[in-house]
């Protein structure tokens, strides 16, 4: 099958959606489906899945994406991640991986949001960071723009 | 100021919003703003801002939110990560990070668009999954429900 379609019956998470497989359910909406992740990297580790089976973001149409980002709200909540003023306040990351080059695993886009409480546990992120070239990024700038604007 | 606010005078990115800073800007809309992070870790690495000065996810109004993901297909296109059938696909990673803990350095909301072609550059990502354990797994899932049912 391509890509891009409302259902694949060999997806694991269409199956979830579905529920043909079981699973830990948070909150489900008409377009989003979000449920702890079996193999956390941090307690509370939970993915957010759209009810669309696109296996990347550019895939999946805006309207199956538009809970995504109101869930993640919900969910900081429910994992107490939005604790102000604590003594060692919670973080959390909401990452979303496109390939298997971008450690992307099944092929239905799932966002993970992972709350981080030490360097141990949670994402670990490593930041290869570039100097600064101006000239560079002016050129490639450029060149997006014009592309954008077709 | 408190963590939420529409606008934040001294924040570098209610700056760029405002053109008070230059950017290398790639598409604005009403709620949203994007350009190249001039620190890239990858080639065409941009961010995604809300126009709404929020330190952390659950900070941010829903509807500054809304052009998020939007923003970051047509980036993907733009930056022709999108292509399907390459012998080396383009990757990518949609990351947002909340908290210093979590590897925010920003205080307003970002949320990083990150092309991955190989494993030097781009985001690295570390990855300490957990031994699955249902049993824990299914506690911490009740508590959640009974916290998001409330």
């Amino acid at each position: 099958m391509s890509a891009a379609a409302a259902h694949d019956a060999a997806c694991i998470f269409c199956k979830i959606i579905k529920g043909e497989i079981p699973s830990f359910k948070l909150i489900e909406t008409k377009h989003a489906y979000s449920f702890l992740d079996i193999q956390p990297i941090a307690e509370g580790h939970a993915l957010i899945i759209p009810k669309y089976h696109g296996g990347k973001l550019h895939n999946v149409p805006d309207e199956f994406l538009a809970d995504v980002l109101p869930i993640a709200k919900k969910l900081a909540r429910a994992l107490e991640v939005d604790k102000e003023g604590l003594e060692n306040p919670i973080g959390y990351n909401l990452l979303q991986n496109n390939g298997k080059i971008a450690h992307q695993v099944v092929d239905h886009v799932h966002f993970h949001f992972i709350p981080k409480t030490d360097a141990k546990t949670g994402l670990i992120v490593g930041w290869p960071a570039q100097e600064t070239d101006f000239e560079k990024l002016g050129q490639l700038h450029k060149k997006l723009v014009a592309r954008l604007e077709q």
